[in-house]
């Protein structure tokens, strides 16, 4: 199968699932590139896949086509339409974002998750679409080998009975070299410029804190990666 | 003085100031916002200060005039003009960085290395202008902090004869765990997709690796600061 024209209904899905709404409501997103089109096909998550080249298993585009639908500058030879899944089960270490807005923050974020084993991530509400096309590269791939979870924080972390869970707010905290690892534990996280909202403060016991000259603080993702080695599962 | 006219040779300057290169041959950079100017003026780098308001020792501008040679959506009410300087001395700890070209990661390394007692920020060819809008501000004033030297790293590494020089490859790598705090240490870190380059690997004896997943990789900010936390001047 051949696309050449920008009105066939595929090529119209593709282009309104640059909009974040878009793609909630219809569950689906895209990824760009050959790596990440495979990612997604291991993960069971892959509904089409496009290439500007004739191939079996795949749509093929016009490079012009594969341009419109694209989001970077050079032309990328494959993209694939996925399916968003949402976790049916925690991983003993998970990481809980409240209000993480930066996509960068948010790809690096995913791949010390993956890296350290905290591999469930809680999205609170008013955190950066995961499927957003800069939070999709930022993660290097790690958004297809972690789960993932739409949650509203204030009604979930208290049903976290079996797990630690640790904030990171400096007051009321326990430096981190002496908060000792355990098998379930939680790590919530807060919004770049304010931190875990008050409503999510309320409900968590204990705060983590990192060391240091407290003049300073540290960026969302370089504390929260810190933490997670710290605390990782090897 | 009153400023009103984009003729102005002041005002000239500042929109010059935009460009990396106009920057770098004037040694000259702008800072947004009354707290880098403040912060600035403390260093001693605060060439001139700018505001939508009339006040000692500023130099006003419209708000027409204000918004043109600022970089922010919102109207900000001050502007600095700062002049580079280049350190002098050399502090205990050094991060040393071959590359680092993402404006984000470059803040939040800043802002890492201040916390971290890293007081020395080294910067090779390749790394992304320091004096950028976007570094600034992702540096949530850390540049003032610090000192920072450009120096070309394979002329400027063999010199650190005192320090124990560290690489950030996987090759040749001792666990991060077993790397014991010496007092002066220097921390190589190197571009997000390529890594340290030959070159200058070629005269590092020694790696650190942080131990993960090791189908994994970090981003670059958060390895380094993982690694400043671990290695870091209490």
């Amino acid at each position: 199968m051949i696309i050449t024209s920008e009105t066939n209904p595929k090529i119209k899905l593709l282009l309104k699932l640059n909009t974040s709404k878009y793609r909630k409501e219809n569950g689906l997103f895209i990824v760009e590139g050959k790596h990440l089109v495979t990612e997604a096909r291991n993960k069971g998550v892959l509904v089409e896949a496009y290439s500007i080249e004739e191939k079996d298993d795949y749509i093929t585009l016009t490079k012009e086509l594969m341009k419109k639908v694209s989001n970077t500058d050079t032309l990328v030879t494959e993209i694939g339409l996925c399916k968003m899944v949402e976790a049916d089960s925690l991983s003993n270490k998970i990481l809980v974002l409240d209000g993480v807005q930066d996509p960068g923050n948010m790809g690096a974020l995913m791949r010390s998750a993956k890296a350290f084993n905290f591999n469930t991530i809680i999205l609170g509400v008013g955190c950066v679409d995961i499927y957003n096309d800069k939070v999709i590269r930022a993660s290097q791939g790690a958004i297809f080998k972690l789960n993932f979870r739409h949650e509203n924080l204030v009604e979930f972390l208290p049903k976290l009975t079996d797990y630690k869970v640790y904030g990171t707010n400096v007051v009321n905290g326990k430096p981190l070299d002496e908060v000792e690892r355990e098998e379930k534990m939680a790590i919530v996280l807060g919004n770049e410029g304010n931190g875990i909202s008050d409503q999510v403060n309320n409900i968590i016991n204990t705060n983590i804190y990192i060391p240091m000259d407290n003049t300073e603080s540290l960026n969302v993702s370089v504390a929260g990666s810190i933490i997670m080695y710290q605390l990782r599962q090897d």
